[in-house]
C-alpha cells in the first residue's frame, strides 16, 4: 500500500460538515485503490482564533508542513469580521498560502450537463461551458510592499498597497498556465491591465516572452474588463485563463458563478516543491452552518484533485469524479443545486451516496 | 435662448459616426427646448497621435476646459496598441480626466423591457435590472505612485504599481453615492476588498463615516469577488453600488453586459466643478468602424446624461430619452441589438428614427 499524510483543516462555518464528509469518500477511495491514509486534523481561521488567538496556530503550519497534502474546508465568518488585520481568518488562509508558496491557483468551472440548469445564464450559452482560471496567487497587490496607513502632505490619511510582480513571478506562473492549455484545448487567454498598469504591461511581455517554449499552446490577450463581460456574454470563448491574484480573485469567482453550482467546484493551490493546498472556492456560508444543508461535493472534488495534482494518484482521482457524476445522474441533489424531479437531500446524504458510488 | 459649448471628440474606431448622430441629435433637442449649442470638434485619441503625435493635444484639453460640457465617442485601435504608454490613446482619456478632475463616473446598467432578450442570462433574471454603478475616476491604482519598472535584490526586472486612496477622495465619491442613491431606490451598495488590502479598510472606514450623513440611504458592503458573482447570480439585488477606480472599471463593463446592450449604455464623469465628460461605455469596435454598422443610442443616451448632469436641462435630456424609447418601441434594432420582429438599421437610420421622435 502506499502511504500519505493530509492534514485536514475544516476551519470555520460549514467547513467541518464538508470536510467530515470529504474524509469519508477519501478514506474508502484509498482502501478500493490500495492507499492508506492517515488524517490529521488542525485548528485554522476563526476556529483557530477561538481556541489559540491566531487565525494560523505554528503547529497547524507545521502539521500542514510536513504532509502530503492539505484540504481545507472553508474559514471566516460574521464573528470575526470586525478583528485588525492580523486577527482575521483570511490573514490565517494568505499566511499559509505564502508559507506553501503555493503560487499556482488552478480553479476549474464547467457545466455539467445534469446542472446547466443552475445557471443564471440562457442554456445556449452556459451548456459546453468548460474552463479552467489558473491565478497567481502569492504576489500582487495581495503581498506587495510597501502597504499600510500613513498621512499625505496635507495631513490626511491613506491606505495604500502595492501591486508587483518580478519577472521570475509571471514566468512560472506562466509556465504553469501553458502547460494547463496544453493538457487542454491548447488556448491560452491571458488576462492584464497592460494599457494602464505598468505591473501588467511587465506581466504582458514576460507571457509573451515565455509562449515561444509553447509554439503548440494558441495564446491570447485580453483586458480585464473585457474579460468580465466576455464571461457573462459568451464564457465558452475560455479554456485556459491566467491573470494576476486579484484579477483572479474577482474573474474565478464570476467563472463559478456562471456555472450556476459554486457548491460543486474545487481548486488546487500549487507550488514548486512541497504539499499543495486543496479548497472548495466557496465560502463557510455561516447562515446555513451545523444545519446539514452544504453541499459537500466541491469539497469531495477538491480531494479528487489533492488525488491527481497532489498525490499523482489519478486513478484514486477519476474514480472520486466518476462516483459524484454518478451521484447526480442518480438524481440525489443539495438544495443549492436542486432542480424540480430530483431528490433533495442534506450534505451527509449526499456524501454516503457517493460512498455508495464508489 | 440658454447658449452652451460642447466640445466634441470623436476620437477612434466607430467614435466618428455615433458622434455625428448624437450632434444632430442634441442640435434638433436644442432647437426644439430654445437651447442653442455650439459645437467644437477636437482631435483626441489614436487621431490625435496620427495628427499631433500625442493622444491629448493641448488645444483640445484647452478648449474642452472651456466649454460647457464634453462629449467623447470612442478611442482606441489596434494600430496604437503596441505604442509606448505615453503614446496610447488610452493615456489620453486618463489625462483628460485627470485635467478635468472629473472623480465621479456614473454609470446605469439597466435592461429595457424592449431588449430583455438581448442579455444572456435568463429572462426572469434580466428583467427589471436597473442599477447605477459609481466609479471613482481620477484617484487608486490607475494614478497611484510610485508606479513603473524597476529591478529588485535579485537583478529581476519587476513592475509595480500603487494602490492609494486619501480620506478626502473616498468622502467626495461617497457623498456622490449617497446622494445618487437618495435619487434612486434608496440602496447603496460599497464594493471594496477589505478583508486583504489597506487601501479597501480606509475606503470602508470612510464610507461609514459617511453615512451618518445619509440616514435614509440604506449602506451594505461587498467584497469584490462577491460582487462579481452576485451580478450574475441576482443583479436585481443592486440599486447603486460605490467602488473604486479598478473594480468599477470591471464590475461596471460586467454589469454592463449584463443588461446584454452595452451598445445603449451612456456614462457621466462628473467633477466639483467645471466641464463634465460624457461618453458611451462601449469601445472604438474597430472591426465595424466606417460601415455604418454601430449603435450610435449609447452616444445619444450620453448626450441626455450631458444635458441633465453636465447642464442641468432635465427637460431637453427627458425629450430625449423618450425618443430613444419611441424609437425602440417603434421596432428599430441595430445589429447588436436586433431580435426577430424588428427592423434592422444602420448607425444613420436609427440616428434620424430617433430624430423624428424628438
Ligand atoms: C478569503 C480571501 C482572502 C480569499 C482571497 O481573496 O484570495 C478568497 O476570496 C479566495 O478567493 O480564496
Ligand atoms: C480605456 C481605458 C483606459 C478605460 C479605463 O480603464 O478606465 C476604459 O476601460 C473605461 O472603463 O473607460
Amino acid at each position: 500500500v502506499r502511504r500519505y499524510t493530509i492534514t485536514l483543516l475544516p476551519g470555520d462555518g460549514i467547513g467541518p460538515e464538508v470536510i467530515s464528509v470529504a474524509k469519508n469518500v477519501l478514506q474508502l477511495t484509498g482502501s478500493v485503490e490500495g492507499i492508506e491514509f492517515s488524517f490529521k486534523e488542525m485548528p485554522m481561521g476563526g476556529a483557530a482564533l477561538d481556541l489559540t488567538g491566531v487565525p494560523l496556530p505554528e503547529e497547524t503550519l507545521l502539521a500542514a508542513k510536513q504532509s502530503d497534502a492539505i484540504l481545507l474546508g472553508a474559514i471566516g465568518g460574521y464573528k470575526w469580521d470586525t478583528n485588525e488585520k492580523h486577527l482575521k481568518p483570511e490573514t490565517g488562509l494568505l499566511q499559509l498560502r505564502e508559507a506553501l508558496k503555493v503560487f499556482a491557483n488552478l480553479r476549474p468551472a464547467s457545466v455539467l450537463p445534469q446542472l446547466v440548469d443552475a445557471s443564471t445564464l440562457k442554456k445556449e450559452v452556459a451548456e459546453g461551458v468548460d474552463l479552467m482560471v489558473v491565478r497567481e496567487l502569492t504576489g500582487g497587490i495581495y503581498f506587495g510592499k510597501p502597504r499600510g496607513f500613513s498621512t499625505n502632505e496635507n495631513g490626511e490619511e491613506i491606505g495604500f498597497n502595492t501591486e508587483v510582480y518580478a519577472t521570475y513571478e509571471i514566468d512560472r506562473i506562466a509556465r504553469i498556465a501553458f502547460e494547463t492549455a496544453r493538457k487542454r484545448r491548447g488556448k491560452l487567454c491571458s488576462v492584464d491591465k497592460a494599457n494602464v498598469l505598468e505591473a501588467s504591461m511587465l506581466w504582458r511581455k514576460r507571457v509573451m516572452a515565455i509562449a515561444s517554449e509553447y509554439p503548440d499552446v494558441e495564446l491570447t490577450h485580453m483586458y480585464v474588463d473585457n474579460a468580465a463581460m466576455q464571461l457573462v456574454r459568451n464564457p465558452k470563448q475560455f479554456d485556459t485563463i491566467v491573470t494576476n491574484n486579484i484579477f483572479g480573485d474577482i474573474l474565478s469567482d464570476e467563472a463559478s458563478m456562471i456555472t450556476g453550482s459554486i457548491g460543486m467546484l474545487p481548486s488546487a493551490s500549487l507550488g514548486k516543491e512541497g504539499p499543495g493546498l486543496f479548497e472548495p472556492i466557496h465560502g463557510s456560508a455561516p447562515d446555513i452552518a451545523g444545519q446539514d444543508k452544504a453541499n459537500p461535493l466541491a469539497t469531495i472534488l477538491s480531494a479528487a484533485m489533492l488525488l491527481k495534482y497532489g498525490l499523482g494518484e489519478e486513478n484514486a482521482a477519476q474514480r472520486i469524479e466518476t462516483a459524484v457524476l454518478d451521484t447526480l445522474n442518480r438524481g440525489f441533489r443539495t438544495r443549492d443545486i436542486f432542480s424540480e424531479g430530483n431528490k433533495l437531500v442534506g450534505c451527509k446524504e449526499i456524501g454516503q451516496e457517493v460512498v455508495k458510488s464508489i
